[in-house]
């Protein structure tokens, strides 16, 4: 082995974002890396010359073990963009300056479509100087919307997650005898797979979300209105399954409407309902129905207490598989999952030429969301492998354990 | 075994109100109860004549553990008080008619403060009819603020939810290199027991929450202001609890500040923000720091796949007291949980007049909150060892798995 490994996270961060992190560290230690470096705060933190050299701190098959577990960024993480590179080369002049005093020959980095722009960027640079490091990107985002591969690690545990409230939710919101609306957003700005995971809640001991709403397709309030007046007609209580990013016909997004009346906090500013406090606050207002609007925000993506095994098995596996490929002389790759069987579930993984991958936004094909506003099986089935069996959190005085990089 | 049993579940639900029903249900059998039914949605439905024979539901050993695992009231909720006996004798009559009906000797209610008060009214009355019915009360609810016993069943869970959820959230919270406020409302108008557990997330694995405001203490927002100040000029990033019901000093709730000014919605309705979007807010507008307010909201009482054993098991316990101190003659009572070891944790369960029980309120003592925004190590103590254990959740298909009396 010749020279030393880094690595980095960047981006929101997931539930297993750092059984990715273990994948590469794990799999690099066993091929023969002599160190492995993790930068703190992604590229950014790198660039003010913040790393840690990670074999002094995850010091045995426990620790490993307990970042698997551990939610967020073990390393830390940041949003930035590198520049383009026709415009500022003095950038990655200082990184690849940062990663030749490192003696740095692979270079990983586990993140979303912006993070695979990096590697873009990067693997193109050492083309253009002659430099010898690999680069290779490590797929993950709750969102599902990376390009070419199957799905993301990330999005299994937020699915399954998402569908375990949501059972969880319908108990609880069903159990007046009159009707109640309770409306759960759900996030994903541009690409509605975590919300169409609410559906898979339905099943011979839950009746299901009555309603679901993706951002693909257009959001008609109308309609919508009439739907909830139709249930509640009968009687019944009702679960529904929103979109952050839902949008009308005129391109706004719902939680915008409520721009046109006078919304302002104390402070001057005007403040945005999100899209299911605004359809709750509607329903009430105009059917005089009981709503309960529920976000379920940053716990879908660092409920470390309930990931699928699946997808945390996966997003280790992704890890591993890109240092193989590094080490095997690939470069400008991301590790991609291609799923070679639905019956019994099985996927691979393959590596795939990162121009094809940066900063393409994969959408819920509209075919698969159906016209009585919910999704289609296939849709179901596509999902419902990855949210399978589980991993255990290792429970210390009552409280899930992690791995703390400050502790 | 004279006569049938009977029993409801009443108020806000939590995830082991129905460890509490497997708990009346199962030993009411093993004792020889003839017939177990059960309300369909409390007193109100039984006043509407809506009942079960729950032997007909709950078939096998293993639907008791499902149900042990099923969040929210598997019989239906209401949120109903009866009318003061001296004002309204018929509807009394009218229950009663449908209990002897029934030839039902046994009552019991699971429930909070409200529902205590339906067994103090409903055993009152059988001392004045001198009907030979027994009444019994069984304790449920989250937020801990019933008098003479030493917790609530449901309250270790919803406190073990809490902790493990700041720990992630603090996780998430803390992951960029720049200062950020992360808010987290948690349940309790009056009582601050559950914004309390926040505290037990410190550990050696984890920087836990910076700052804690119970609503049992007045909240001055210019202090809590320069303590964020403060915190934010270290450059670090904080994670803060509060309790939906803090209120500053002239008695407004702080969500409802935001009242003073304009902030109406698109259908004419004041809005009010959660306290903790109102603080996020306000950070962000007067200190510009990135701010991100979380609602736990329902998920705090119906994330069964996250329950503390101790908490499922005492519920059940609960439960089967009742029914051991009915058959024995006891009426009018409420049982009570009594800690007669703190370390080890032991406690047993008695039995206490209603009447020094329904409609109290029990609120976090005043010595237990600290000057420097935060709880004693009295308090966490006092929580800590509500949380241990855990009941895994059956999973199937990916998913835990309930009991539906609908399905």
């Amino acid at each position: 082995m010749d020279g030393n490994v880094i690595v980095g996270q960047s981006g929101g961060p997931t539930s297993v974002i750092n059984s990715s992190l273990a994948g590469v560290y794990k799999t690099a230690i066993d091929r023969g890396a002599k160190k492995v470096y993790g930068m703190l705060h992604g590229i950014k933190g790198l660039l003010d010359g913040q790393y840690v050299d990670l074999s002094e701190k995850i010091n045995s098959t426990m620790d490993i073990d307990l970042l698997k577990r551990t939610p967020s960024s073990y390393l830390g993480s940041c949003r930035y963009k590198l520049p383009e590179i026709s415009e500022d080369r003095e950038t990655f002049d200082k990184i690849f300056k940062i990663l030749d005093d490192l003696d740095i020959k692979y270079f990983f980095y586990i993140g979303g479509n912006d993070s695979m722009d990096t590697i873009k960027k990067l693997s193109d640079y050492a083309i253009v100087t002659g430099s010898d490091i690999k680069f290779m990107g490590v797929p993950k985002t709750i969102d599902n919307d990376l390009a070419v591969t199957d799905h993301t690690p990330g999005f299994g545990s937020a699915a399954k997650f998402i569908a375990a409230t949501m059972k969880e939710i319908i108990r609880d919101g069903l159990v007046y005898d009159y009707p109640t609306v309770t409306i759960v957003e759900i996030m994903g700005r541009n690409a509605g797979w975590l919300t169409a995971a609410a559906a898979l809640a339905k099943s011979d001991d839950c009746e299901g979300v009555d309603l679901i709403y993706l951002p693909e397709k257009v959001f008609d309030i109308d309609h919508f209105m009439a739907r909830v007046k139709e249930i509640a007609a009968k009687g019944r209580s009702m679960v529904i399954a929103v979109s952050e990013g839902i949008k009308v016909a005129d391109g706004r997004y719902v939680f915008e409407l409520s721009e046109h009346v006078e919304f302002v906090d104390a402070f001057g500013h005007k403040q945005l309902a999100g899209s299911a406090k605004f359809l709750a606050n509607k329903i009430g207002a105009e059917l005089g129905i009981k709503t309960r609007a529920i976000e379920l925000s940053t716990l879908q993506r660092c409920a470390a207490h309930m990931t699928s095994r699946t997808d945390i098995t996966e997003a280790y596996n992704v890890g591993g598989a890109a240092v193989k490929a590094a080490f095997e002389g690939e470069t400008g790759k991301v590790v991609v999952l291609k799923r070679v069987s639905d019956d019994p579930y099985m996927c691979i993984t393959e590596t795939n030429d990162v121009h094809q991958i940066a900063n393409i936004e994969k959408k819920v094909p509209l075919e698969w969301i159906t016209d009585d506003d919910f999704v289609t099986d296939d849709l179901i089935h596509y999902i419902r492998p990855l949210i399978q069996a589980e991993l255990s959190p290792i429970m210390v005085d009552g409280l899930p354990r992690h791995l703390n990089i400050n502790a």
